[in-house]
């Protein structure tokens, strides 16, 4: 974080033809942007947003209204421009690049989607650990090299996304792990269960809990116990945005799972963190609590695939526009308060 | 409001591919365009921001830490590109039209600015009323000209913003009359009062109050009493874009206080309005409530210049996107859960 650009900005702010602290949000975006990217002058684009995709073994336990192989159906209508991620990458002129990390069945090649398989989906966390090491470094790799292709294409600003049927599971059950919290605080509807599937999810996070998560686990060991492929490569994505400096933009309750790993695992990363909207899924809030987080879009919504953090990018984007477009007190004639 | 095209817009965000409601706001605001704009399809753009600007007479009572040349200094700013309105509406592609209705002193012809002169600025509402009946006409009739312009322009959405050094408390005199509050429930800081500030702030309200918020007063009256120039514009307009059907974005606090008075004058209005931001001038909480209003944006703004509606911009033209452009579950061949 670079202290003399920030400053520089903020000193910039206070010079713009409006009340001081007027802009609100959009003063401090524009600041810690600045910090962040090191220029007085911050930008949001290009904006690269990475599509991580996996399947989960947990989805046995029946903790999804949608059939397993709606992970598969959902890649191909991610590539062909159909999905809410695509719609919003392709109105906001953002990057997004898709990478398979392994759903059940192997789809073959689809256009326009990486395929980086580390085995048919992750294992039954109510049964078994999620992930091998191998597979879990595997995982975290692939995050790390999409965040240096990212870079090396020019990318100012990074949002990670995730689909994968019954993720919400093992992410609700990670955060439960590394919060040290019960189950019923963490887990959700997910995409529409019930009161009676919630109870089954519910049942089905806490057995995962006995199995796993042991006194004196690292942050490390819960996540590949009791993530998902597309959930390490997300902390491995923010291990890295972190360690060279790219600002990252953070989605909702899955994403948010694997942003608190990163941050539990090295601290550090929390800096490299803005929270682009609250999610409806209801273990959101311990999460972001955890993280200190207050996110910038409340909008109800609860879809993944980095649809709340693309929301985001425009308040992102406009709020680098007035502080560099905008007139200072002098340059315009007008008095000061 | 067409029923039956809001209708047609609900079943189509059921059959597009993502959970139902996890778009959350996104979904609400796509079938409610829908049904005010009559089309299954709707759409944000083109986007019509009108900025009406005018001094007020109170601004001798010191209510303001700027001073009041500022209202014309900073039509000059708005007009060459470098206040918040004009960096917003260059970067969101919107269009803006200035309207001046009466500084202090005529500037004479400004580029990029229509001059509708309705004198020197109101009157001092702690002393007088702030209008003519024939000046508050004459505002009205403005506002409802530019609407009809904005609609010959082929707008599909209307933001109305305003520019007056003094006019929070106007704006506050006219809210705490037409929701029958203490002037302590509207009074705030403004563009930075101090505490002092504040208190004498509120005194000169309870003034104007006592003048003109005679029991039985009409919304009409009111308004011609204690408004301001800017102010009664903003309600012609309004009254206009809901007779006309089209749809507005309102800003914060002053805004708030004008979209008020249109619906005390016509309660029909009501269902033309779409809220963006919650302002941090406190006062904005009561004018919300009595709208029963819920803004899609909370960023701690308090600028006025129609900049919190601008904000919310990409939030509409994005649930259009999503909503026009989205595969449903049969185009793209998902299993629905």
């Amino acid at each position: 974080f670079d202290r003399t650009a920030a400053e520089a900005a903020r000193r910039r702010q206070d010079q713009l033809t409006k009340p001081r602290g007027s802009l609100g949000r959009l003063e401090e975006l524009a600041i810690r942007l600045a910090g962040l990217q090191g220029k007085p002058m911050p930008a949001a684009d290009p904006v690269q947003i990475l599509l991580f995709a996996a399947d989960h073994g947990v989805a046995a336990e029946s903790v999804s209204v949608f059939p397993q192989s709606v992970t598969n159906q959902m890649v191909h209508n991610i590539a062909r421009g159909g999905a809410a991620v695509s719609v919003l990458a392709a109105a906001l002129g953002a990057r997004l690049e898709i990478i398979d990390l392994g759903m059940v069945t192997d789809p073959g090649p689809i256009e326009g989607v990486r395929s980086e398989r580390l085995g048919p989906g992750s294992g039954n966390i109510a049964r078994e650990p999620a992930m091998t090491s191998e597979q879990q470094a595997g995982a975290m790799n692939a995050g790390r090299a999409a965040v240096e292709r990212a870079i090396d294409g020019g990318a100012r600003l990074l949002i990670g996304g995730e689909m994968g049927i019954a993720n919400t599971t093992p992410a609700a059950a990670l955060a439960c792990a590394l919060l040290d919290l019960p189950p019923a605080d963490l887990v959700g509807p997910g995409t529409g269960l019930d009161a009676a599937g919630i109870a089954h999810k519910t049942e089905v996070v806490a057995t995962a809990l006995a199995l796993h998560a042991t006194p004196g686990s690292t942050p490390m060991e819960l996540l590949g116990r009791l993530g998902g492929f597309e959930i390490a490569a997300l902390t491995g994505a923010y291990l890295t945005a972190a360690q060279r400096g790219l600002p990252v933009l953070v989605d909702g309750f899955i994403v948010g799972a694997a942003a608190l790993a990163a941050v539990r695992i090295q601290p550090d990363v929390r800096d490299w963190l803005l929270f682009a909207h609250s999610s409806a899924e209801p273990g959101h809030r311990a999460i972001l609590e955890a993280l200190n987080a207050d996110p910038l879009l409340q909008l109800g919504m609860c879809l993944g695939e980095a649809s709340g953090a693309a929301m985001a990018v425009p308040l992102l984007r406009l709020a680098c526009a007035l502080h560099q477009n905008m007139a200072t007190f002098a340059e315009a004639g007008v008095s000061e308060g």
